[in-house]
């Protein structure tokens, strides 16, 4: 059985390798056609994915792992390795150096341990339960957060939201900023980064698949953050993709009561 | 009277003294309470503008300067140095490395020069009438772009159109992305930026500034972009903040109809 610091060491080694995959492909297509791009962002993200997959093949036989581009294998195992290879395709696509690859360690369907890795500005945020959020090897810390009247809220893009979690998230808005919402719009994971460091204070979002969160996790929660779904249940391998994460975790019920709307 | 050669390099060093004087505050205040980082921001656009505008004073005694921070001198000069010291006040909060220093030089009220200057990443996209943009010293190039169906387009928030011109951004998306619009979000100046790198097909915003577009239209257009008003006219120091930007001048014609919904 690998000890934590095993885990954490290979999680380091996997980021580096996706990171290795990815840099050749970023901006790389700006002299193609339009849709090169997509094409590109495919290409890196099947890579990146398979680097990790031959390093987890090696070293970790037993272990399962779910991967955003090649699916599942030895999924009864209690271990699970969940990959998102890059996370914000837009943000990379558009060449901006805010996508991140994601690397999360699941046990009985629980985070266990997370990284986000951002290739390009060459920043790794790391989190494992029981243990300090690390960036770039230093700690990592949320901020505190009196009130959401002021807070910063960050979400990827509003296009997501049903109409019914549109109306949620405009509550939010409101309680923050008052008439002038101006909340931070794209980012996809480097908003959770950015959150655990102190940054941000309050990400909510939906539609996310477990490839999407599962790294978070641990990552916000070793920085001295939380995150949960929008009922304040925590994020497990059966959650819905309703996602809060809060940097100051004595704003939980503020936050579930503006959404909820009561 | 200075050569367009003295301003490119008169705009250089004006990039550089603001790098110099925003560094420092960039993600400075995470130890503080939340409210420290906008403070933080107010402190390094003051400094960063202040820095500039020292060079200006001794560089270029007879020009204009419109400064966000500290507004306007000598208004009647046919020169006018326009400087945005942070453009992205929220990715700088943020801490994401997608702001920008903007320095734009005016004449008769038309954008005679521009430089996107990115601080951290340490990027500068820099374009004047005549010349090829150049990205870090090497050209930049916006890329062509067949329809707009499948372009990639980026506005920095949603919340800053009214509602006609929300309907009309909603048109665009819809053309652009069919029933899932997944356009990128946040980015002030970098989405003008990447657009003269290739990256990015159509940028549409409104309610900007002089300050905040200034810059930007000598960047794009030296790239082979174009930019204008809602209406395809130019912009000048009298526009009124409705701004377009093309990769491909020749899907103008396109865009205007589809937002004005004939």
């Amino acid at each position: 059985m690998p000890t934590m610091d095993d885990d954490i060491a290979l999680a380091h080694r996997l980021a580096a390798a996706a990171g290795e995959a990815i840099r050749p492909y970023f901006r790389a297509a700006f002299v193609q056609e339009t849709k090169a791009d997509s094409s590109a962002v495919t290409e890196a993200d099947r890579a990146a994915e398979q680097a990790m997959r031959d390093i987890l093949e090696r070293e970790r036989p037993e272990d399962g792992i779910v991967g955003e581009e090649f699916g599942s294998v030895r999924e009864g195992a209690s271990r699970q390795w969940v990959l998102d290879p890059i996370d914000g395709t837009q943000s990379f696509i558009a060449g901006r150096p805010i996508f991140g690859t994601l690397i999360g360690l699941m046990q009985q369907g629980w985070p266990l341990l997370g990284a986000i890795d951002q290739p390009i500005a060459c920043e790794r945020w790391i989190g494992a339960t029981g243990r300090a959020t690390l960036f770039n090897g230093a700690p990592a810390k949320t901020r505190r957060c009196k009130s959401i009247e002021g807070a910063t809220v960050a979400t990827t893009s509003p296009h997501c939201f049903s109409d019914d979690e549109a109306d949620a998230y405009l509550r939010l808005l409101a309680a923050a900023y008052g008439k002038h919402p101006w909340p931070l719009y794209g980012g996809d994971c480097y908003n959770y980064a950015l959150l655990a460091s102190g940054h941000v204070d309050i990400v909510v979002e939906t539609g996310l698949k477990l490839h999407d969160f599962a790294a978070l996790v641990a990552v916000v929660e070793g920085a001295g953050g939380q995150m949960c779904d929008w009922r304040g249940d925590p994020l497990s391998a059966t959650s819905d993709g309703r996602v809060i994460a809060l940097g100051e975790p004595a704003r939980l019920d503020d936050v579930l009561e503006v959404l909820h709307g009561h």
